[in-house]
């Protein structure tokens, strides 16, 4: 991969020292670093990070900054947290958190965190139990030798261990985790100043956001003592200098075909923003009827308006014509290297062509699942509930292998915690969410399909909704266990409006979803891991695997880039913050602030942007000097950065963080935040 | 270009036999055609054709078909006319119109149409009257030649005189047509059968419309005895036969560069769809709200959905690979024709270049000049209203030549008709729309652009909307007219909010606009001229020019097409109208319809489809047979054929029509409109 992104560097005419990579901890690239940079980690170094840093199991990444256990991390990685300790006397999200004294600490409930303590290759275990099986018995196999694995490792229920599969199978590494279930909040500042600039700020830079928050790891009661913990920069980083970032990028796609970018670019990611934006201006105008129906549709709004950033930000990054050569060059490159090499070219050389035709197979299909199978962003939270419990009559009774994937043993537990949610349903907003989805139905599958027929007859969208909403009781989640405990008898003697439109569409929805899975989905899976596989053959681990929600180290730099004609510089200060304050939502700085002003050092850096490789899951993660002392916590990419899912762009990919400087700053003027201070070093 | 589509279709493995064009009538390739079907027309069957054939001076095309000066053309077409005739207690929109005896025929107000009697190739007298002359010089001395050769010709009121620009500038040509302006209604069908299937059905094959009208031409208070008219084929056309369609198409730009048609792929219309949709689903929510908001904002969402669907189809075209490869292909020849010719190198060698150029300056300015110049979709007709008023009174004072383009004296009759329009305005409506620009605004430029912040200062947009609309007077004629009448003075006296709200947006809107029409636009057209100059000196007439809404003949057959693992067959019947009758808007058949049901030979083909070449402009050109019999009449074109602006695809673009039998068997079963089939022979 190395020599692939420098051939793609040569060919670009960009700088030769991209600073790609999700690197494993104990495969990192310390001679390339040391080599641009003058500075090459050592084990004991790499040890260190590794140990002071922190997954938060529910998707985010944090770390140790004092010997007592203190966690930083993103505000909205707390923020669930936050909202649990919340009540309606206290609202913490609105207020922000502080606790004075260590008895103030509040135990955030369900959280649990993970430290890395040991990697063990583990490939050649695996490889010797699957040798010679093919498609379910290998599937068996691998799956017994992963749990066998997991079972001698996880001695204790302080430790936690999972078999990884790195470069889609090329290794099989047992990573073990010291588990940690007693996680106390400490500090959250108010939404509005983590969130500062809202919508039209995220994914963006020049930023302005407060997006931290402070953790305590408990063990037996009493405040962890760690042995590895990051030490507070009092200096922060410079433009140019060398950054690393330790954290858990959970997922990306670089293994994708030029085909597969090709139907990203040109359909997938248009036609799911064309289906968003539509979406997303039918609920902004229901909102705008009044208070109510703004507060009902509040979380659909925000999901969708962040699907609709980061869609736009990814198909910016595929349409930006110098990028997709890159990825066209990685392309060529492996595939000229497996073509010339007789065994590999056996091995390997129709891959490509067998991912084609799968994309061709997809775009033929890909409408009517993605209609059916609800795909499409918006939909209705009691049709999910009335599909959920068609579906779970006609599974549950099955074999636990026979079953659609959701309705396995190991997800039950949580598919029950979503039916019996209690959180109330609107019917006002409900019926909106289905009259769109009905009439997305109709003009996605076409007003002639027999299903479409059969589901609106002579009503149309609107009058079924409506009569389907009123007329259900699925809001009820009395009435929901009992359809539940009832099973297959109780679904089919149901008279209830929703269960009755699930069950007329369910059979064509299995049907499509079957027919997809075998036909393109799993094709593509297949085709995936036989490029990885010609990856590693080709490259070993001189490159990076695929992001896995495991921890990995990325270095970079301090640095802004050019955006057409405008220079972005990489730091911001707490002054801008104040210049952007017009007191309307989302550039409202909260009172604390505004309190503040005079007390602040304005110049103070605030926010700042590198060139380090990140992805989503990466929030909360350290920025860390050659000295390992945080200089930064990253709390978001820019919008090109949205393009990593399909490969590293060194022109404008950056991560965002919160300076260090800034942290101090704001936790000593606004906040007051002593304790916490002290407890830095500060 | 004959040769090029060869070649791409070559390249492509394609039928050689691909029925483009838009030809003049001096310059058809008859040969060609004679070479390929068996039939080449002669000068007499041309004659014939073109002396039938109508165009609606308002934008359509139509065609003589009796003695009496019969017309027939689209129901869209004389939509205006039939609503104009219609009042609140006769609704012909809704119940159709039908003048039973000649005497209750109504006259269409300011309906104008158009024979084309003569075409006189007046090159040489233009290009000696703008020899040696180069930018502003050339386009006056070219104003006032096109005056001088249109004043000589148009010796009576009856005659209308147009120098046409083919070949933008390669040849001009003195067309001279008769002019009607008196035009009386005749039949009309019901709005539900003329646009039956609605939006989901438009730009779609199969269809089931009935989009027919019937008007005569009068000439001194007597019907027109024309000359020339097309008789009525009584056995349609077959599958696979050859047709001529003899129309108006209005516009192509058949001479764009690569670089022009990727920045419309990737950016250009994906980005305008985004903004259509995300605007089309804020007002279908708007107009969900009650039956006045559904009335008030009819007309916008019917204008959007429509837009959305072109350019959906356009999109659709230009991300087709086979299609893509025929634009580039076909770029490439003509590049290569022009390099191996020393003089067309030097002449026209970096034409390609210099547009490529344009294209990348147009990247960095066209959100700003889109967001501020208001092309993007959803505006506010009272925001329009005030800025036509605040730059009348600054442009009107200057001499004709320095003033904006709209605002010169030829224009200003049309200007002050949509200024004194008396159509009552929606204050509701218009704050959602305010509402909606004013948030793309601040979206598109930033919340930190400067004009941003002093348009909406700490209000926002929903705030900022509300307090304009509901203060601005500019919904009263009489205030519109005082600030008209009153100039400048009134102007900058005016303290009505929508004209402040004007007047803090319009400097730097002016500013962005010249900047991108002397960088970007400029530039382009130069190119545009270069190389359609280029492609002239390479091939002549022996292609054909971008359509200019002037008369064109296209030949083609009846064909249906493959549309992914779909065969589309080329007729629908009347039959398959009655199968997708569900009652429900927009598949609700009118009463009189569903009452002839037992009566109609439901066997009849309905609509058709063929690949003859057309655009918009076509609508209600007659689709001709070999004996010069009209057998159909073009309505619409399918989905693909949207791509036609850019090309014309062989594989799949089809024109669309409404069968000449379906239109005997309705008028006889269904109206009983004995009077008209018996004056068409039937």
């Amino acid at each position: 991969m190395r020599r692939t992104v420098f051939l793609l560097l040569t060919l670009l005419g960009l700088p030769a020292f991209a600073d790609e990579g999700m690197w494993t901890l104990n495969a990192f690239p310390s001679a390339t670093v040391g080599e641009r940079y003058g500075f090459a980690p050592d084990a004991a170094w790499l040890d260190h990070v590794r140990l002071s840093s922190v997954r938060l199991a529910a998707g985010c990444s944090a770390s140790f900054v004092s010997p007592e256990g203190l966690v930083v991390t993103n505000h909205h990685c707390a923020a669930g947290c936050v909202e649990r300790l919340s009540s309606a006397e206290r609202d913490y999200m609105a207020t922000g958190f502080q606790a004075l004294e260590a008895t103030d600490e509040q135990r955030c409930p369900g959280m649990e965190v993970n430290v890395l303590e040991a990697i063990t290759d583990v490939t050649e275990r695996v490889q010797a139990a699957t040798k010679g099986r093919e498609g379910q018995a290998f599937t068996d196999a691998r799956r017994t030798i992963f749990a066998e694995l997991e079972r001698g490792c996880a001695t204790s229920d302080d430790l936690r261990c999972d078999v990884v599969t790195l470069y889609h199978g090329g290794q099989y590494h047992l990573y073990r985790y010291h588990r940690y279930q007693d996680v106390r909040l400490v500090f959250a500042p108010e939404f509005a100043a983590a969130f500062y600039g809202g919508d039209p700020d995220n994914f963006m830079f020049p930023r302005y956001d407060f997006d931290v928050s402070f953790l305590r790891v408990y063990q037996d009661g009493q405040p962890l003592k760690p042995e590895h913990w990051l030490r507070w920069s009092s200096k922060g980083a410079a433009a140019g200098e060398l950054t690393f970032t330790s954290g858990h990028p959970g997922r990306t796609s670089r293994q994708n075909t030029v085909a597969q970018l090709l139907l990203q670019r040109d359909v997938g990611l248009p036609e799911r923003l064309f289906w968003s934006l539509e979406a997303f201006g039918w609920l902004e105008q229901f909102a705008a009827r009044g208070p109510e129906e703004a507060r009902v549709s509040g979380s659909t709004r925000f999901y969708l308006a962040n699907g609709i950033k980061a869609q736009r930000g990814m198909r910016n990054a595929l349409i930006d014509a110098a990028f997709f050569q890159g990825l066209v060059a990685r392309e060529d490159a492996l595939r000229a290297k497996v073509d010339a090499d007789p065994t590999l070219k056996a091995r390997f050389g129709d891959a490509w062509e067998s991912v084609a035709r799968a994309v061709e197979r997809s775009r033929l299909h890909r409408t009517r699942y993605l209609a059916l199978e609800g795909g499409w962003g918006l939909s209705s939270r009691l049709y999910d509930l009335a599909r959920l419990l068609v579906r779970a009559a006609a599974e549950l009774p099955r074999r636990n292998a026979d079953r659609l994937d959701e309705y396995s043993d190991a997800r039950l537990p949580g598919l029950k915690l979503d039916l019996m949610n209690p959180a109330p349903i609107s019917a006002a907003l409900e019926t909106e969410r289905l009259t769109f989805s009905l009439t997305k139905l109709q003009q996605l599958l076409g007003p002639d399909d027999p299903l479409v027929k059969s589901v609106l007859g002579s009503e149309g969208p609107r009058a079924t909704a409506t009569r389907v909403v009123n007329g259900t009781r699925l809001a009820d989640v009395a009435a929901r266990r009992a359809v539940f405990d009832g099973g297959q008898a109780a679904v089919e003697a149901s008279d209830d409006p929703m269960i009755r439109l699930v069950r007329t569409i369910d059979p064509a929805a299995r049907a499509i979803r079957k027919r997809f899975e075998d036909e393109v989905l799993a094709q593509l899976d297949r085709g995936t891991e036989r490029i990885a596989a010609a990856s590693f053959a080709a490259y070993g681990t001189s490159t990076y695997p695929d992001a896995t929600f495991t921890l990995r180290l990325s270095f970079g730099r301090v640095e802004g880039w050019q955006d057409g004609d405008r220079r972005v510089e990489p730091f911001t200060t707490l002054e801008g913050a104040f210049l952007r304050h017009t007191g309307a939502e989302p550039f409202a700085l909260p009172a604390s602030w505004l309190k503040a002003r005079d007390r602040l050092d304005l110049a103070t850096p605030f926010d700042l942007c590198t060139s380090n490789d990140i992805v989503g899951g990466n929030s909360g993660s350290p920025v860390i000097n050659q000295q390992a002392e945080l200089v930064g916590v990253i709390f978001d990419g820019n919008l090109p950065s949205l393009g990593g899912e399909y490969g590293f762009n060194p022109v404008n990919n950056r991560a965002v963080a919160v300076d260090a400087r800034a942290i101090v700053e704001v936790l000593d003027k606004v906040y007051g935040a002593r304790r916490l201070l002290k407890e830095l070093g500060r």
